[in-house]
C-alpha cells in the first residue's frame, strides 16, 4: 500500500503521519509531498526521516491512497491528477465536500457512503465531525429534527501560524505589550472572535454553512434544520460545542447517555456534580469525541442540550482521514 | 447624598467607585466598607484615598444609598440592617433578585420597576443585563417569544482571584509548566469550562438559571421560553454571547438594526464583511452593550441570530448599579 501525503508539513499533515504510525496502517511506503515552499523539509515516520518532495502530477504514479491536507486550491488542482493515476484521494479540504459525486464520510456515522466512490472521498469539517458523532446515535434512538450548535474553536484549526500567533500575542498581552494580529483580523489573545471563514451576503460565515450543509449530507437528512454560530477562542487545541437538539420522540438524558455509552468513538464525561464534563485541554491528544452536560432542554420537551468536545486535529481531521483509509483497506 | 459601598476592594467595588466619579454622581460622602479581612485597605475616590472600614449594622446610619457588592451571604446579612436604617440598597449579588418584593432593574429596560421599592433594588446578573439590553428593543418591535443564549464569559466575573489565576496559569502554560487550578475546578488557561455556579439535579447551572429567570422578570414576560449554556473562557474582561431570538412577527436584520441603532446604551458593530463585529477585548472599559452579526435564523423565519458583547464589570455590574442610583436621585 503506497501512501502519499500532500501537505505533510502542516498541522494536520504531521498528525496524519503520527496516526498512520500509531494505528499500524499497512503502508509499504510513505511519500510526503508539499508545495514548492516546503520542498526539502523533513518529516518523521516509523523511526525514519523522509524528505518532502514538491508535488507534481507524476508524484501520484503508483500511489494507492493519497491524503490531501494542503487547502482547497491544492485539492482542486491535484485531486483530479491523483485519481486519474489510480490513487484514492482522501481530501481534508472543503473543496469537494458538497460535490454530490464525492462521499463525505465519518466512519462511525456513514461508512456505507464510501461504496461507489470515484477515487475521491472528502473528510468533513472538524466542528461538524464531532457534532454528528454524537447526534447520529441520538438520531437512531429518537429521530433528529433540528439542532443548534455554538462552537468554541481552537486556533490549531487555522494552522501552525495561528498557534504561533496565539502564543506570541498571549505573551505580549501578559507583558503589557500589544500583540500583532496577522493570521486573524483581531488579536485572538484573551479574546473571542465570532468569525471563521468569510461571510456571505446574509452575514453567515463559511464555517457556519459547513456545519449546516455537511451535517445534512453525513446524516443523510437533507431537510434537517440546523443553525450555527462559529467562534474562535484562545485555545490551542480542542473544539468545544454547545449543542441543543430537538427530536421526533422525547428522549430523556438517561436514555441519551445509554445510547451514547455504546456509541463507537464517543466517550461520556457527564458528572457535573463532580466537576466532570468535557474540556478542550482534557481532549488534547485523545481519539474520542467527549460529551457531557446532557440535560433536558428548558424550552422543548423533545429537546436535549449537551456539550461536545474533541481534539480538532485528531478525530476532527487526521484520525478521521486515516479511519476512512482503513475502511478502504479492510472493507 | 451619603453613599456606602460594601465590597469596596473587590473587582466590581472598584469599578463602582470609578463609575460614580466618572459620572459625577452627587455624593457628599463615600463610606467604603468591607469584611474584616479587607478592613484597613485603602481605595481611591475623587482624588483622595479612603480607608475601608469593617461593616457593622451601624455603618449604615445616615446612609442614603448603599451599593452592595460583597456576595450573597453579606447581602442577606446586611441588606435588612441597611434598609432598616433608611438606606436604599442596590445589591449586586444574586441573593434578592428573584424576591417578588425586590425590583430587578436595568434602567434602559424596566426603569419603572423601581417605583414601589422597599429600600432594596437588585442589580441583575452580568450575562443577563447585556442580553436584555438588546432583546428589549427587538421585543418592542416584534414581540419576543423565546431566546437561546450561549455565553462566553470572562474570568473577571468570578473576581480578582480568578483574574490572577488566568494570568498566572497562562504564563505557566506558555513556559511549559503546569498551572494550579484553585479558583476554578480545572485550569482555565487556554481552555473552556462549561461551568458557572453549581449544578442542579437536572444538570443546569446557577448561571444558566439566572439567564432564564432574571430575563423573564426584567422583560416582564413570565412565560418567556429561554435556554442557556453558560461557559467560562480564558478572557480577562468582557462577556460575549451567541443569541438566537424568535419573535411573534417576522423582523428582518435591517429592521432589527434600525431598532437597535436608536436603543439607549446599545452600540451596533455589524459590518462583518469589514471584520467589524463586537469582541470582548474591544468592549473593555466601554459603557455600551455591543451587538453585531445580526442575521436571519437559518431555522425559523421569525428568528434572528446575533452576537452580543459587553464589559461585564461596567454595564454588567458597576455601571448598571450606578444608573439605578441615578434613577433614584433624579426620577
Amino acid at each position: 500500500m503506497r501512501v502519499a501525503l500532500l501537505g505533510a508539513t502542516g498541522a494536520v499533515g504531521r498528525e496524519i503521519l503520527n496516526t498512520l504510525e500509531a494505528r499500524n496502517f499497512p503502508a509499504s511506503e510513505i511519500v510526503p509531498l508539499a508545495s514548492s515552499r516546503s520542498k526539502g523539509s523533513r518529516v518523521s515516520f516509523g523511526g525514519g526521516e523522509f524528505e518532502v518532495s514538491e508535488v507534481t502530477a507524476d508524484s501520484f504514479e503508483g500511489i494507492d491512497i493519497a491524503f490531501f491536507s494542503a487547502g482547497g486550491t491544492a485539492s482542486r488542482l491535484w485531486a483530479p491528477e491523483a485519481t486519474r493515476r489510480g490513487a484514492v484521494v482522501i481530501d481534508n479540504s472543503s473543496a469537494w465536500r458538497m460535490d454530490p459525486e464525492v462521499p463525505l464520510v465519518v466512519p462511525e456515522v456513514n461508512p456505507g457512503a464510501i461504496t461507489g466512490n470515484k477515487g475521491l472521498i472528502a473528510n468533513p469539517n472538524c466542528a461538524t465531525i464531532q457534532a454528528v458523532m454524537v447526534l447520529k446515535p441520538l438520531h437512531d434512538a429518537a429521530g433528529l429534527e433540528q439542532f443548534s450548535a455554538v462552537t468554541f474553536q481552537s486556533v490549531s484549526g487555522t494552522g501552525k501560524e495561528a498557534v504561533t500567533e496565539l502564543a506570541r500575542n498571549s505573551e505580549a498581552f501578559l507583558s503589557g505589550d500589544k500583540g500583532i494580529a496577522s493570521v486573524y483580523p483581531h488579536d485572538i489573545a484573551f479574546n473571542v472572535l465570532p468569525h471563521i471563514g468569510g461571510f456571505d451576503e446574509g452575514g453567515i460565515s463559511e464555517e457556519e454553512w459547513k456545519m449546516i450543509r455537511e451535517s445534512r449530507k453525513i446524516l443523510e437528512l437533507p431537510g434537517l434544520d440546523v443553525r450555527c454560530t462559529a467562534a474562535r477562542v484562545p485555545v490551542f487545541r480542542g473544539h468545544s460545542e454547545a449543542v441543543t437538539a430537538l427530536f421526533k420522540r422525547t428522549i430523556s438524558p438517561k436514555e441519551a447517555r445509554r445510547a451514547l455509552s455504546v456509541a463507537p468513538g464517543v466517550c461520556l464525561a457527564d458528572e457535573p456534580g463532580r466537576n466532570l464534563y468535557p474540556t478542550a485541554r482534557d481532549s488534547q491528544g485523545k481519539d474520542s469525541v467527549f460529551v457531557g452536560r446532557i440535560r433536558r432542554d428548558t424550552i422543548s420537551e423533545k429537546g436535549l442540550m449537551m456539550w461536545i468536545v474533541s481534539d480538532n486535529l485528531l478525530k476532527g481531521a487526521a484520525l478521521n482521514a486515516v479511519q476512512i483509509a482503513e475502511l478502504l483497506v479492510t472493507p
